[in-house]
């Protein structure tokens, strides 16, 4: 913890290290990297098989490994036959390691101190510095540097330097590795190992066919002091190993350059040819280009948080993980639960993405908002398969997407029941459509999606005997732990707003009048289920007949989640609750609930809510930081949410959602921004924590670039527009001009 | 059909060849053996791996084959790696084909008339001829009989014979195979093969090890005239080919004994030597030994019916099935859900073993009743570490049980929900003691399962805020559409009971008397959901919750289930059952409820079920004659429970459940028998069928064997015992002194 920007390991403990590899990872949106030791770890094999199984993976626990290579290219899934499509982890190319007579660096076995990596969050670039006393007597000194090019979404180079205190020769071995596994799992169906023969040439290929039949092909080359390289290949690996003399004073610098392309490219590349192509370039002109794209996705999205630089790191963290996973520029893949950092959620597509993700791309990086909103878009047609192996018309969104949009997700009360993805996907595409001020996109690109999905709806529907509203039944609403339930007040409403939506929009996706009013009129009849004398808002209509979680009884281990602690069974007939989901209904739709309402569902859930999902925190933290004026409240489960990650989460991969909900709850809670859902006028209300000083962020403000900026008491908002705004702090409105900076009491 | 003890297959179709193969099964109870060609079929590999999940079998399509070899020896169980413990597939023996210059009698290829199988269902024996023109010229009659001794648990005993028109050599191939898959999984971790290497000794060993490290030794020794064997033996199966001149009226006898033992023998064997000591019997008192033990089982439990020749003979396959499935005085394995005549539900044991196949044996075979009954006991053991693993103290027996009384289930709906089973099991203890007048049973070896499982129980209960009750909260009912429910009348009713004979019973199993006043407690104290208005029993507390379910447009292709119409998760959202539920109740505690009260159920309930469980008709048959008097009805439903097998549905086995069920629609059903649990008197009310002229059957009454003669208007009870009894017939009261019978009339 250094000056906000870098996320710093010092020594080295095999406990963690598989935190830091997920919480490492290095990633250009097409190439993401998990962050492993260069010269890996003894008897930690990669191509372990293993059973998964269908799961709530909030409580599995994955086999002990001590390393978990991770080489990702979203959108290349694979068929596990029976946990259906994953991402694929694909060769891992990483491998640099160091020998001096034959004795290898190994953070275990070897005798090093000094260890320390750093990962730079404003250079997306992972340092590393090792000193090796060596059994041969020698001390080496060994450092590393590399990047996932941003300029360059294939390319990733690797620089090693190694320094001694006498006269040496030190041998490089560069890995290529086929030979691992995704979930335990083995996808590829044809390998290839190529090398040039050459023995001056270190280049070494990999060629790997899935079994959906997707190539990937993986090319590194050694740059390197003249030396004639040995090659060890198998068929399923290669190294290639120099040898250098090494004096004193002098630096053997070898770089390692990987470029990594597949048969799903848009634009398709030649590997080699792109290496070649790369020839004039120095490591620090490669590493400049790159450092100039992040330099510029953090100008546009930074959030400075002073006077608690423990937030400010967390907050980096989430951001540069959030950056890393723009997708670049390619609507048929959107970024999964583990943000391409492992294999966890198996690299599928969740609501995440729509409410959890979307939002911070919406008000930074609205062109990247808009190819996450494309995909949905794009796999209107897998969404169609869905509803049809369904038995209904129109369109189904699955609960885990791959790519095409099938549905993935191999157990069947999330996929069964978990059915407001649906809708929640048109959530996210009218809050694109307001946030970017594009209300064309609604009645062009969307207007299909909303009129299919809510065909989908209008079958899903029942209408009960002696009833004369529709309900949504047998549902799983966002708390998970309340598996078939029926008229969920979350679905129901949001189920209501994207038929409303598709009654609006419908004429340009293929509606007839008939249908847009049946739309509309299923969407003003799905009950929100209310207790008046309480002022309760109701999860569901069967919410009432389960029986007290008696937590203190059951929950027995405390550094555990709570489905840890019980059985699913007991999950299941109880009112524990995973997480918000009245809650999350009353974040998204905040004009529709009363205070009292609000304070009631807090006071009534809270005490049931397990926070098992990563993304329950970041919810709480908001609405009680903007609307329930809970200071104590809201800085807890930002403490909760925002360093899941930094304190050795990471393992199975990032919690991208996490990383989308600690922006939302600096944005929209401490900085109580509404969102352009519900407004048209910037508007916020402050609550910074007592420990905060500053808060300032960069918006896009419904096309207008603004700089917002808070400190105790006082909040300043600078247009960096080309036209006026309105803006509304703490109840006070004012007109900001294009260019000027406007200030606001807050207190 | 022909005489009523014989099943005849004329002609050969191979859609149907699975249907029979099951339907045919032979065995032992200790060894069971489809009944597949001896000749196999071309294209019919017996090695496909194919993957099966974690489903709802009923509606579960299975991968096409030609044909489903099966060698089973219940307790046999292999691990599958995400399915759980499954009865494993032995090696294949029965192979002995005729080959004439080479070619092959092959029923699809070879030009064959007149083939015909017919199983006898009284000897237990499968005879077939079948004439085959050969390509050679040759016109051979070939016949084929075979039996699983009754008599000698371990041995099959096939025969053959050949006879030609015309000169011609003969080539017999005896065949083991061992390369066989179950549910298409390989659970052979070693495989041995051996011969004696003598030609003139046609003998053949398989030595296979199960993943569980069973042993299983198959041993085959062919007895022909004079002849050299030729081997050809692979690693997985080998052929024994021997060659004959044959003229016309001469018989090619041709004749195979099998041995099968396995590691968990409770008394081992050494199979050569078991098959040597039977060297001095023919065939023929091989047969007669065996036919004999199964004239004795037929004498204590045929079920005449005259008048209906279609009724007589299902009814006498499916008892035929279930004596074959008598458990050899071996309580470490109980009878499975298929009857050990296929794979479908893994060869684990249900709540059927109590509720649908207990009975039978209780009334006409109480030795292996108590055996059946035994095994709940052997297993307590598994029944607390499933217990454990669900977090609760006690015992808590399978849903899917292994011969450990492990939890094999693999999909969780059930596994966590379908929890009645553990109370049924209580349930049939009770009815085992009150039916074999052994009430010391209760307080001697149940007494500690009924204790253990009152504790399960107890923690398993919920009491929810406000109420002065427990409550059975997410449990899932005998109809299994309903899959999380509340308060299920029948689950509440039965675990009442069962907490009750823990009351009654506990001091012997290690009860302390403040346990057993709080089991009693619990006992008085669970809710029986009622309507008083509408004199209804509810299923559940959330069943008017559900949506109508449409049979009329979901329910498209009738020649189907419902669950292969519909998804799973519109069986959940609506009122479908998938069988008797509340129906069931009232069968097993008669008394409890009203008359109206039983009729409202039926106006109810009847019109949303599906009956997709083979065992929902049985019980709707059962109360339509017994208890409401609807003749068409309970007919009707005789009709879609009695042939399920018989016509065509045996392909994955039988539906043993049912066959238990047949004999309870005829004693409890037609001829009104009151379950001795529920009295001590001998009590009858007949409903004859119209077509029925004369139903028949001998039973054990509470100790006393008796003779139930039942015709139009008139019934017979004839005390085969040594003291008098009492007898009430449709209203009448009489004793009846040994040796006597007495007349009643019924109308």
């Amino acid at each position: 913890m250094t000056d906000g920007w870098s996320i710093v390991e010092s020594g080295f403990d095999v406990e963690t290290n598989r935190a830091y590899e997920g919480l490492f990872t290095l990633g250009s949106g097409y190439l993401h990297v998990r962050g492993s030791l260069e010269e890996h770890l003894l008897q930690a094999p990669q191509n372990q098989e293993y059973v998964r199984m269908p799961a709530n993976v909030t409580a599995e626990v994955f086999p002990d490994n001590k390393a978990k290579w991770g080489t990702y290219v979203p959108g290349v899934f694979g068929r596990h036959p029976w946990l259906n499509s994953e991402m694929v982890n694909l060769p891992w190319f990483l491998g640099l390691a160091p020998y001096v007579n034959g004795g290898k660096l190994d953070l275990e076995v070897a005798n090093v101190r000094d260890h320390r990596r750093e990962l730079d969050l404003r250079a997306a670039v992972l340092r590393r510095s090792v000193t090796w006393d060596t059994a041969a007597g020698a001390i080496l000194h060994v450092t590393y540097e590399w990047f996932v090019s941003a300029a360059r979404k294939h390319l990733c180079v690797q620089r090693m330097v190694v320094r001694t205190d006498r006269d040496v020769t030190v041998s490089v071995a560069s890995l290529l590795d086929t030979d691992v596994r995704t979930n335990g799992h083995e996808h590829f169906t044809k390998v290839g190992m190529s090398h040039t023969g050459d023995p001056e040439r270190p280049d070494l290929q990999a060629v790997v066919t899935t079994d959906t039949g997707d190539t990937v092909t993986v090319f590194s080359r050694v740059l390197a002091p003249q030396a004639t390289w040995e090659l060890d290949a198998g068929s399923r690996a290669g190294t290639l190993t120099g040898a250098f003399d090494l004096l004193p004073g002098q630096s053997l610098v070898v770089e390692k350059r990987t470029a990594v392309t597949t048969s799903r490219d848009l634009a398709p590349v030649e590997p080699s040819a792109l290496l070649d192509s790369l020839s004039d370039l120095t490591y620090d002109d490669l590493l400049a280009e790159h450092t100039a794209v992040w330099a510029s996705r953090w100008d546009a999205a930074d959030v400075v948080i002073e006077g608690d630089a423990r937030s400010q790191l967390a907050m980096r963290c989430s951001i540069y993980h959030l950056l890393r996973c723009h997708v670049p520029d390619d609507p048929r893949v959107a970024i999964d639960a583990k943000g391409a950092a492992g294999e966890a959620y198996f690299g599928r597509y969740f609501w995440d993405t729509e409410m959890n993700l979307l939002p911070f791309f919406l008000y930074t990086h609205p062109d990247k908002a808009r190819t996450l909103a494309d995909f949905r878009i794009e796999t209107l047609d897998g969404a169609r398969q869905n509803a049809r192996g369904y038995g209904y018309p129109g369109a189904r969104y699955a609960w885990e997407s791959d790519a095409r949009g099938i549905e993935s997700c191999a157990s069947w009360q999330y996929r069964d029941h978990e059915i407001h993805v649906t809708a929640d996907i048109a959530y996210a595409l009218a809050h694109y459509a307001r946030a970017t001020v594009d209300p064309a996109y609604l009645d062009g690109p969307a207007a299909e999606l909303l009129v299919e999905t809510a065909r989908y709806w209008m079958a899903r529907l029942s209408w009960r005997k002696g009833e004369d509203h529709p309900s949504l039944l047998g549902v799983m609403g966002p708390d998970e732990y309340c598996p078939i339930s029926h008229n969920n007040s979350y679905t129901n409403r949001l189920v209501a707003h994207a038929l409303k939506l598709a009654s609006e929009h419908g004429q340009h996706g293929g509606a007839s009048d008939e249908e847009r009013t049946a739309f509309a009129k299923a969407a003003a009849g799905l009950p929100i289920l209310r207790d008046p004398a309480r002022k309760l808002v109701l999860q569901c209509e069967d919410f009432e007949l389960l029986a007290e979680p008696d937590f203190d009884r059951t929950w027995t281990d405390r550094s555990k989640g709570y489905a840890n602690n019980v059985s699913q069974e007991r999950l299941y007939r109880t009112k524990a609750l995973k997480q918000a989901d009245v809650l999350m209904l009353m974040m998204l739709f905040p004009q529709e609930f009363s205070d009292e309402e609000v304070a009631a569902a807090w006071e009534y859930y809270l005490p049931y809510t397990t926070h098992d999902s990563s993304l329950s925190p970041g919810v709480h933290a908001i609405l009680a930081a903007r609307r329930l004026g809970k200071t104590d409240e809201a800085w807890a489960f930002w403490q909760d949410s925002a360093f899941m990650d930094l304190d050795g989460g990471a393992e199975q991969g990032i919690h991208i959602a996490g990383c989308g909900n600690n922006w939302q709850v600096a944005v929209f809670g401490f900085a109580g921004m509404s969102s352009a859902m519900h407004t048209d006028t910037l508007t916020l209300k402050p609550h910074l924590p007592p420990a905060w000083e500053r808060l300032a962020f960069p918006i896009i403000w419904r096309g207008t670039p603004v700089y917002v900026d808070i400190v105790k008491g006082k909040a300043r908002i600078t247009n960096r527009g080309t036209a006026a705004i309105d803006a509304s702090v703490a109840g006070e409105r004012k007109t900001v001009p294009a260019g000027e900076t406007a200030e606001f009491e807050t207190r």
